[in-house]
């Protein structure tokens, strides 16, 4: 990897990834957004920025919604998501590469614009279907999941769009009931096995968000930069001998692992 | 549907067909044990009986396992039962007519031999991936799954492993880590929701066996047979009317139907 | 017992007793009605029925409700249930005594009538906390979980609350959030490991309630009436040899028998 | 805060308390191993410490067991805690005293000597019911549950049962039946609501480890000492501002805490 060249700032990067994944109303934009409050990120813009939030919605695809049926796209399905735009964005700025991100218009169904990232030292990739596209998992160095129980998260859906939205109340749930709810069953939560951490409840839970906030002002101090210079999270000091030692089953893959190659997710 | 006889006591059958799934050890194939003793069923002949039990492990692939690595054949895995077989097995039964099912020999993982089975009034397949497969989960009249705790199961299934069938108590384990557990979930887990009946506990759930076999008694005396003729239980009575009026969303596929054609399962 | 003296129609009944639990908007009601619709007793006045069904809604504590905070008062929890009247009316029923259930209005939280039920051949007590007193849970010949997804469950409340009932959305989530919900989770949830039988979904499932509807019918043509008479439900035929043989461990209580003693719920 | 110097090397403090729950071999105790040996603190002598592990088994009760029924004494119950030497032990660590933690014997089943503890920058306490006690939560700054798959931690005890400890199977089958599961679904998994951070899978799960190290590490420093000095965990900076801004309800107790107050646990 080349350093120094490429970037805006004259710091070579290859900035740590953290995946935040979550079915709808989980809290993971407003966990995201307290972290870079946190960080005193919000204010600034996006050339003096360390930490980066991209959301998964900016990747929907374009769509030509049929006139006659509204309510009929399935938003939460992974054909929705263009994946190898959002694959090959994620790429790139971990190559330290600045990119454009799709703008996207939810009244339209369409990308209205682009917006320039330049690479920072932590980026942020939020959404339900982030741990989903399996070579978009494995660039992830750090993967949360934001876990709030489904009547709360549909509560919260409910409210912001009828109180925030104006939509109507049975819209939003013939639209909850016949999409949201079975593509988050079939392909959300059966992601949610890849998780490093779970925060439980979203963004009331502050002891959760300041550990990230911690572990990602550490990495921005340069105290942990080298630990992930081979893309994967690396324990440091005494975690550096290995882990597994004292899990039960020493020998062959495991766990999770076995059924990773089994079918879909992954 | 040519009924002509082709029975072995006179009268034309279009069996009632109930599936029975479950993870491993959950007291599937107890639960039908108990279903046909109460029935008096287990000590007739084959020709005589009214109430067949078909395992799904009688339609696992001939294997020509590798030698040099014992215990890496994956049998939770769909792709380990001939879907085909089995498939055409059911649906020659509930055409009336008889079919050879395999003996399957678990130690030489092949094939050894064929039994008859004559149509009778009801079968029960049972088995773990017994709603997997999208057309066979389609001739079910009934669905029943026996949901037993995953530590119970894994609790029963050590005890029989390694006390009744002399097992090492490792084997069993890292068998059950790398295979068992992966592919329930994976493969198994996410089928219960086709479940019309879900029996918790399995064989020690009297009640609910009770409650199975009076009504296979009733299919049995007569009083029930119409109401399937067309493959599809039907509701009798005040029931033929649509039992729908009193869900939430009047219109279009709902809940789990619109997830069905989303993606695996189905 | 003596039969033949103390009921209204010279037939001496000791009533079959269903208990029907499940969370709030889980189906239980409407599971109910069909059942009774398709027995046809719905037409029926008091003293023609043979299935009765009474709501523990009906046994709801007369309130003094705090005119300055509506909405506070947690109807959710155990403490709002007139444990004992329910008792006393279930217990006088079994005994084939009439009894006298309170109608409740909901709009004035008080009791503001009573009804005459007769003692019938199945008697089907549905509400939150069936299963939750221990010494109802002890009456009931079988005990059926209504199983609904929470969030699909919140969506059929809102509906119901908004839509028919004309209340304020977000008093109906804040009501959902704060009470209803946290009570669910502490008071029913647990007891769903009582259950003989699980219902999914609710009344949409044609096959759970036919099968429910032919053991009433064979309840109420006598086929089965002697095999409950010690308030238990015995197996019949084969099955009245011990079910116990294929579980796991033989000796001592196990699984949640154990559990039972330890705390709440019992 | 006045602490008059009662510690070992001369600083007064204020030991931030992390709570690690979890079922039993969920991989508690090895989690806080890891996180010692990252911190290069497992060889140092009680004295040099700034970390300290203590587990919840160090306060089991004495007991008199029943010689003529061994495997009869229930130790997943919150009866068999010494509760109230729990507490007052972890006050007097956080008020920055020494104090003496009992060394129980697993094998007598009494408590065979005391260890003396000096307060440490960080204590971590693990045990299956340390967030079960109200008081003992209370004291928790932060709360981990380690959360790990019923049959994956059952795979795990039997393993080191049975290989590593010589017992019978059978037995270890029969306690976790009896005692183990029925205590853990009891007592503990309702416990989880408290959690701040769930760790899945236990030791191997190297990232969430290392998150948590660098945390320590920072309290360490002194980075994030008196944000937690009234005994609270506190955001900093921008997240010191009001977290619950994007939360449902605004008004009043919600979700789990509308439900502490109902019944057990607390």
């Amino acid at each position: 990897m080349s350093e120094k060249n490429n970037c805006t700032n004259g710091r070579a990067k290859r900035p740590f990834l953290i995946g935040v994944a979550g079915g709808t109303a989980s809290g993971k934009s407003s966990v995201c957004e307290r972290i870079v409050e946190a960080l005193g990120q919000q204010k600034l813009d996006s050339r003096q920025r360390k930490v980066t939030v991209i959301s998964m919605d900016s990747f929907y695809q374009d769509v030509v919604t049929n006139e006659a049926a509204p309510g009929s796209y399935n938003f939460d399905h992974p054909d929705a998501v263009d994946e190898k735009m959002m694959k090959k964005t994620l790429s790139e700025l971990r190559a330290g590469q600045p990119v454009r991100v799709p703008v996207y218009d939810k009244v339209k169904n369409s990308r209205t614009d682009f917006t320039q990232i330049y690479p920072t030292d932590v980026v942020l990739i939020e959404g339900i279907l982030v741990f989903y596209f399996k070579e978009i998992l494995d660039m992830l160095d750090m993967k949360l999941f934001v876990d709030t129980d489904a009547d709360t998260r549909l509560s919260r859906r409910v409210m912001r769009d009828v109180q925030e939205r104006g939509r109507d109340l049975d819209k939003v749930l013939v639209q909850y009931v016949k999409f949201v709810k079975p593509a988050f069953e079939e392909f959300c939560l059966p992601t949610k096995k890849y998780a490093d951490v779970i925060i439980p409840r979203g963004a009331e839970n502050s002891v959760a968000i300041n550990l990230i906030v911690h572990h990602i002002r550490d990495i921005l101090n340069g105290g942990i930069k080298t630990e992930y210079q081979n893309g994967k999270a690396k324990l440091i000091d005494g975690l550096s001998t290995p882990m597994h030692t004292s899990t039960l089953i020493p020998s062959g893959p495991v766990g999770r692992k076995a059924s990773e190659s089994g079918g879909r997710p992954h």
